[in-house]
């Protein structure tokens, strides 16, 4: 079964995860070996500053020229670990083209471009795989692609961004406001110097978009990712879904819609119940449930960043390519035959928590009811407090379509009664 | 990429898990036919209760001569959902002597005889997979099989049998004794009318030894694994966790053992603290903690039985024998290069909780607290409560080897002053 040629690898990228792979393929060569059936090693690895210090990166193999190192034609897998569209998303190609195939943890390039990618690779019999791109270590790509293949998946949901879990968690704990815990976070490495990727939601909507695709066996873009950040999210929202026996956290949402014929994928701050099992999620820590037809609910667990663990999953990848290419075979590619479009975020159906500063008279409430009514918004609970004239109300609203409740809203803002709508957050996982 | 030629299916058994196998190959067989990338039809379906009426099951299937239908010669996948070590064990050989790749649910027969039914397989270039052996419908062997394969584990950890944990939430929530606790689990059908492979531990055990091998590349057999049931976990047992912080799970541990060079398998009651997450699992619902050297700490958590999960278990292992059947290629086979011996429970180093009957007067803790240094047992915390000249002592230890805890128990044993052991326990998960 052992070749004599070891099979060749690039590794494009050498910074938290790419040292770190670097560093295993050679402390665990022979397991590696023993469990591809073959000897692999690395041919080489683009850095962008060649001169910076890698502790345990063979200096020899390190090149500032990547296009030349997927170019060689020797090359069996390509490992990117750059990020970012450009020039991963070149050098993914010109490796396809090279006869190559890729492990990637790019989430921004596999939501932006991953049909197309996934067409490249094909036609040239290679392999992509990105278990690293979603949830770090966590097992989530290859169970919802193989071994969830015979079930059909209704809803993916979870948390996806170790960050603003991280933020969540210390506003929750420690009573604090979104800056001062965000400045923890930096403080302790767990966000970088530029957060907007992470406190924006574009890093858990990208992961939605990947996850949704797979799940639903359609496309789904970035774009077609409805997204919010948790910027808005106040110490008053932490300590209102407190009061209700909630907490809040950043969820991905990726649902099969009511009929069926269409899906819908989201990313937002929601209040959940302490009762489930996301809830008690904390620090920088992911976990995302699945629930298909048959298999139920099941949840995956784990460590959603860092150099080791998105490493781990690399690896994993990069096993399962080099075995296909001993095989002269490739693993499951791209599954989109359902054609599922991706509905807008007015068509989604979930429970609202709103809170109003409303004037303390008689007949408000009357009022506010009256208004959700109009728009067919069911009310569940009313909470009123009043003080000096000024009054708050809180309405927890039983489904209803996201539309309908933006046009209630919208109603509300117009009365006179009405002085501001202080918070409006969703309520998932009942 | 469509082939004219259905892929062929024969299944083995048609009870709880085969008729729901049977009913989604039907019900889903546009889903199947897409994502295998040829169509798969159910060829035949051996049963022993001809005359049994099936829902959704199609009567012309219905054979009762289960060896003829495995040497039809024209079957590309067997599904044997039976259960137990014979016929099994000759069908599934059987069929891959005729050329067929095998779907096997029956963690019995892979813990005794994993290794040679993998060999068969191996012969044949025919697949192996058995998913749907360890806790049902969690995706678990193939994320240690293949999303793992670049990292090392170090530790599986987990709740892997429904009925018991049943059992056990059943008494920690009620206060119920273990008789009492089965008989409601007997009546809710989470036990069986014989009790014995789950409440006894041979069920787990099985799982467990499946997962070592896999986990640790190495041979693990049912006999390898250091098996106690649950039957002799009393309330006060349940109480005693509960001052402790503690709930009591039957676990199943499979760790590589200090120095690297073995491996340790055991399935036991054990108390773990509640904050750890697998306190929380309820009813027969199954988790399982995986520790991995780069991926650190991982959780896969769902349904670990029943029709529908399990059947989703099998079904992705049926697309993926059948894909590889078009791809004529077979998946990972049996990976036991590490050849890791399996020590005794001797060996295994963990925390103990031991209550001891004694006599009330001056120096028992001494004489005591003497018997477990001697053993070089070091304590952690001793609790100690008298009443009419009768006293009870509870000690919890640090970590220590089980045979010197067993040596120190005999030794307590012989004493005059202690009048009884009343339990013990080991304590994980910290």
């Amino acid at each position: 079964m052992m070749r004599t040629r070891p099979l060749k690898v690039a590794l494009l990228g050498c910074g938290v995860v790419g040292s770190e792979v670097a560093r295993i393929m050679t402390t665990h060569a022979d397991d590696l070996t023993a469990r591809i059936g073959a000897p692999v090693e690395l041919a080489g690895i683009a850095v962008r500053r060649p001169g910076r210090v890698r502790a345990g990166v063979p200096a020899e193999l390190i090149t500032t020229d990547a296009t030349a190192l997927v170019k060689r034609g020797d090359i069996d897998v390509v490992i990117e670990v750059i990020g970012g569209i450009e020039p991963a998303r070149t050098l993914i190609t010109t490796a396809f083209e090279h006869g190559a195939s890729v492990v990637s943890a790019n989430k921004a390039l596999l939501a932006e471009d991953g049909a197309a990618l996934h067409a490249a690779a094909e036609e040239r019999g290679a392999d992509l795989y990105y278990e690293a791109a979603v949830a770090g270590a966590i097992p989530l790509v290859r169970p919802l692609r193989e071994s969830l293949a015979g079930d059909t998946v209704n809803r993916v949901l979870g948390i996806v961004n170790g960050t603003t879990n991280f933020i969540l968690d210390k506003m929750d704990t420690s009573g604090a406001g979104y800056s001062e815990a965000l400045d923890e976070a930096t403080a302790l490495g767990y966000a970088e110097a530029d957060p907007t990727a992470d406190v924006e939601g574009f890093d858990a909507a990208a992961k939605a978009a990947i996850l949704a695709g797979i799940a639903f066996h359609t496309r789904v873009r970035l774009d077609d990712v409805h997204r919010e950040g948790l910027t808005e999210v106040t110490a008053a929202d932490i300590a209102s879904a407190k009061r209700m026996g909630c907490t809040v956290k950043l969820l991905a949402i990726c649902e099969r819609a009511g009929d069926g014929r269409s899906v819908t994928a989201r990313v937002h701050p929601a209040m959940i119940p302490l009762s489930h099992p996301l809830a008690s999620v904390r620090e920088a820590y992911n976990a995302v449930f699945v629930e298909a037809e048959a298999a139920g609910q099941l949840m995956f667990y784990g460590p959603g960043a860092g150099g080791a663990p998105t490493a781990s999953a690399v690896l994993g990848d990069l096993v399962a390519a080099c075995r296909n290419r001993l095989a002269d075979t490739t693993g499951p590619g791209e599954s989109a035959y359902t054609r599922l479009p991706v509905s807008p975020m007015g068509e989604v159906v979930t429970r609202y928590h709103i809170s109003l500063d409303v004037a303390d008279k008689p007949g408000v409430l009357a009022q506010v009811a009256q208004v959700f009514a109009e728009h067919g918004v069911s009310i569940d609970t009313v909470r009123q407090q009043g003080k000096d004239g000024e009054a708050s109300l809180v309405v927890v609203t039983h489904r209803a379509p996201d539309a309908a409740l933006s046009a209630t809203v919208e109603t509300l803002r117009q009365l006179d009664t009405v002085r501001g709508v202080a918070s409006i957050m969703r309520v998932e996982g009942e």
